[in-house]
């Protein structure tokens, strides 16, 4: 009992690496996880891994790639991006400190294939450096929007782009942000329609979530 | 026991009508506390008035001016505004729901004195339509900024100009609305700094907060 | 002041219709926005709209279409859906109370052009009726899930079916539901990566985000 | 004033060990309570021990079991399991961060008599390894079943096996998991009834509650 | 779409009577899941009727039988109650108010073939009424406790009683009661180790919890 | 079952009517807990009372008392005021909103023996007002202090009088004032020592406690 | 700007001594206060006083008194107990971890004159522990009742004993505990009649509130 | 990607300084901030500083000044106050554990170029010290009150006061204070019109918004 059993075949069969959440395991329960994927043959990414995970594990694996602005630690390779030059996933966040939710968002598209433009710092109190990037942000398939405090960059950007869009809210502010919930029920609340949102500082289900409907449109 | 006791000094000392909260008190109540101000003189406002109550008390008070769509009855003669052609308030909204407190807000200022402009459905959803109209919005020396939802907009207006800025969230939404807590704490948690926020669908406490700041200007 | 400015440019450029929430609307603020639509040759869906807006719209309207379980009420013609026999979007919800809001997302993306193919009454309770019907709902491009109460079935849908997932949850449940903040709560703390939220009830956001995705896959 | 006065004759009279709960407590509050139960003749568990009242308590009762992933130290004897073979408890878990609040309630079971089976990682995202060990599950005469996030595994077990199933949240997740109380909600919420809810991270309880159960089937 | 799909073999296979839930239902998706189950031979339970839909389906079912404080419909024949005069399930109650729900939980328990014995109006206010009684509330194989307001008679029983004891919070106070969900709050947070607990006002779900586990010793 | 088992030695014993809190009551119930009181000669109090059940009773008691400010009915005859001119108990409350509230602790306090002085419309917004009264208001044993909204009357009021204090919130308010649990909230958090709190509108528990206060001094 | 500006003059008029709140004030800031209160012969209590506050404070006021268990320091004299023998607080407290906030107000209480007799760990759990010591407990003018968890101590005493009780929840609990509020509001929800609450852990609050009390019937 | 993108053109257009939130940013991306700011003639102020946060920044940016109680390090050169002995902004504060919010906000209202005069220890509790100021305090133009616990002082200050009134929230309290979050719905519920609110412990804001209105009351 203890051990984390690995769902191998699926991921094997769509593509998506084997994502291990870091928090309240154990490096040994990380540790045996990555071992039977590296056994598998198949990619794997740890995510919010700690400076003490990450020594640890770094010593066990010795090729494992670290990630640290996403607090991301990967093991064997990704998905190829499939295309050049074209569409992709574009991540736009608001403030620098929601740059760790936006960079694991990157990181697990990119390990799933995607091709992603980041787009930092575009938070709503400068709206003039937003609208001078629209036309970039634009050439994407989809959007991740990252944004804590209000959550109101989603809104803006979800009125001035049509594609399917996924906010994040993060866990950035203070007092009555409470610690994110009120990013997270504001986007839920927008007055655009069809922003979808995933939980708070959530940049690996944004990742994943917009890498599959990425490839819907490369696919097809 | 039950009267209305009137502060009629403060009010009549520093050009505030009298404003009598309707829910929960009986027309009698009401009544009683509209003749008091009538005896002194002094120009009251029954907000949130609904129409059984407006119905009994136009026919007690047939020189009572109602405001349907701010559902306050008036009665005496507010402060004349001060001035022409400049300055005053700019009270924006976002959606066609939040309009009963954006004409709570502006009847009241107007009451205490002040010149209004109003812009209404200026949601961030439609970006375009706001920026068009800025140059009008700055022309104030204060804003109101009323909006349900997420309550996106007072972020966005704080980013665009340099006034005195008071949101006012509303209780228009559903869901994760949570009847308009959720606009109140995203207005308190904006990446703006400078705004400052009212109670959810106070129309009335912004439209004094307001006056009072514009007097600042008109005095000065 | 108080009508609707319909952002009609952007309609008539992106396919999506106009759509109208109508609580909290008169029926003469719901009618001039409609009438303005009807003047641009744009198509309109209001949404939530009660008997008695039902009713005194239709007599305005008379070739409007009502879509009792879904409880909108539309206006014009809806984008054609652009294939046959393959793709589109499933709908699966769990409960024959969730019933109006899968309508209210089905209706939706079919005025966007999308087919849609509908799971009612699969909920996680009668999991073998669930599996049995797995290969069919795995044939589209988009999954909407919709669910109250505790708000499982997304999770163990996303377990099974690796396609971009959509979770509505729904006010359905008493007590310890919260009107729906539970559900909505559960499902962006799904353990299955990927999946993205929409508000509660809110089929017609879910509708129009499932929608675009969709068009991702047809257009390309 | 301070000591623990411990119910002694009761704890005999049923067979329940005495169980301690230690965080908020001295090592002398708790040791105290140790001898006294000793002196009694009685069993007893501490549950909740972090490392450095573990060492300390060992020290002082050198006789005594330590569980180190139940964080339980055990003195004295259980009650024997009366049976073999046949019944018992089967504890499913979701997840590996699960596994701390399952082994607690495993261990406060089997000093309570019952024999146990374990279920470890078998959380909703991977249905068919659920779904292989079923038939496993359902020997028993009660079910505990311990997930976070979500918490959407009782409702999916609850629909397969027609047993008494008291569902165990924890605060396993982030964001909106709000520390377990969503998936006390959730569990609440269910929509397939007869699941019996403890608290969050309560694995002792559940061990008591199904202990209890159990016992009920054996006597019979 | 928009049937009812009932899951007949199960409840066939496990003498559970189909239960469905009326509220958000209409009187014609009741009937005609009453329908599917008349034609199965299977009993069924609607609960929480009101006495509009009660008047309806009592005019199409006139073989229905009705409880009214338990707001239960009930259709064809319940399992009959295996023994005679020992065991069964008591269910103790705190107040007036909370009558209706132990209701509920008796006449499910009843339908499922358990001999249920009430005791109503014990209240933790008036203790010594309830130490006078709990000889017989002892002779039970379960204890189902109902209880609003603070909720606190499931510990005091709890702490008097070695049996499974389910507790049903009710939505009976007002204020700081929170409309059960502080009774909910206090159960879960018991200082007496073994209570489980369900939803507010969730009678049904007690009575189907406790006849389960009331079978595990009928069986033995 | 359903009848109200009252507790009529109790009451004898200590001078405090029975009091019967009227919501979710039938008028059945209430009637037939009020003759058990009659019989026994014991003075009963029925609180929160609707114009319904008033009615109705009153038909069935002619000799009961109404309160309709209080919304209470009254049985029998209470405690005598034990003594003349000193002592008792203030009642100060902050807007005319609040006086149900006031009123309902008042008579209650009545019917117990107390006298009661009564201040009302004290608002912490009209101050001059207060301290004009604070000699009165000081004169009692106990203070009775009941306030909506932000719930700041008594924070002041105890920093000017060193009595025994007893803070009521309401349900006065809208919003942020979340039905009196802002109120609560915030006598709670009072920075004044020494005030106690009853739950959101619970006039009849202030006036309890209050009369037991006021005993002590009339006892000693 | 910075120093604690003392009311001397009304603690010496009403015998309280002056309470320092001790977190989140620096020693300076502490110490300080304790100075002005001796210049004036004043008694002074620093309560929830960290280990390393007290050392410094203890170092620099080595006449100063430490209460481990309550986490006060004391400075000077408090009220002498006016009486002998009879009367009084009660404090009762339901388990080992309510000691410290029971203790805090025992210490509080004594400082303020009041007899005061400790009933430590009787907790609902164990209610034949409780009733033998009743009549005990009954001696005083005055109860304070500390429970944490669920909070139900105070509704069964309240039940049992006609004196003025105050209650105090603590923050002892885990998960639906929620750090006390759960405590808070149910008992706030008291089925019995004339509970007052104070914050949680506010032993300070309940002492000071007590003591007043007591001296009533001291007086009298 | 990573670095803090300046707004310099506006701070310089309007005369605010840069302000950066420390929490949560590193070091180096403070660092980077400042230096952008020194290359472009614009003063900047680094909010909620923490101890090792200021030794770093100190040691690369000798020139900057730190003020301790506000946690704020300030470089370049503010704007100066425009006026000599009139108007300006009085700041109030309730207890000594607010005085670091109230130094926020006045460093930052003096860094705008505002007079700013402190009333510190002003709270509720003790209103004859509140009341022997209020000439002072009223000679502003606005206010900035400053409160934790129950937040009553804006409500009890807006009573005495005509001017515009920024309110703002502390963390100050423990228990059902929820960390601020009970002063900031107590703040905007509050009886009094025309408060208006920032975030809970939001000096920064605070000092921004009353800078801006007094500005009004200069320039005019």
């Amino acid at each position: 009992m203890g051990e984390i059993r690995l769902d191998l075949d699926r991921s094997l069969r769509c593509g998506v690496p084997e994502i291990i959440y870091a928090p309240g395991k154990t490096v040994e329960q990380i540790g045996a996880a990555m071992k039977a994927m590296r056994r598998a043959g198949q990619p794997a990414l740890v995510s919010r891994i700690d400076p003490s995970q990450q020594e640890a594990l770094q010593q066990e694996f010795p090729q494992a790639v670290v990630y640290p602005q996403a607090r991301i630690l990967a093991l064997g390779e990704g998905v190829p991006s499939s295309g050049a030059g074209v569409g992709g996933i574009s991540i736009v966040s608001a403030g620098t400190s929601d740059l760790p939710v936006a960079e694991e968002a990157a990181v697990t598209a990119e390990w799933m294939g995607a091709r992603v433009a980041r787009f930092p710092d575009l938070g709503v109190a400068g709206l003039h450096r937003l609208t001078r990037r629209l036309d970039e942000i634009r050439e994407a398939r989809v959007l991740i929007v990252v944004a804590g405090m209000e959550g109101a960059l989603p809104s803006v950007l979800g009125g001035l782009v049509d594609l399917p869009l996924i906010a994040v809210p993060t866990s950035v502010g203070y007092g009555a942000s409470l610690e994110g919930v009120t990013a997270l029920l504001a986007m839920m609340s927008s007055c655009v329609l069809g922003i979808t949102v995933v939980n708070i500082d959530n940049g690996v289900g944004a990742g994943v979530a917009a890498a599959r409907i990425n490839r819907l449109g490369e696919n097809a």
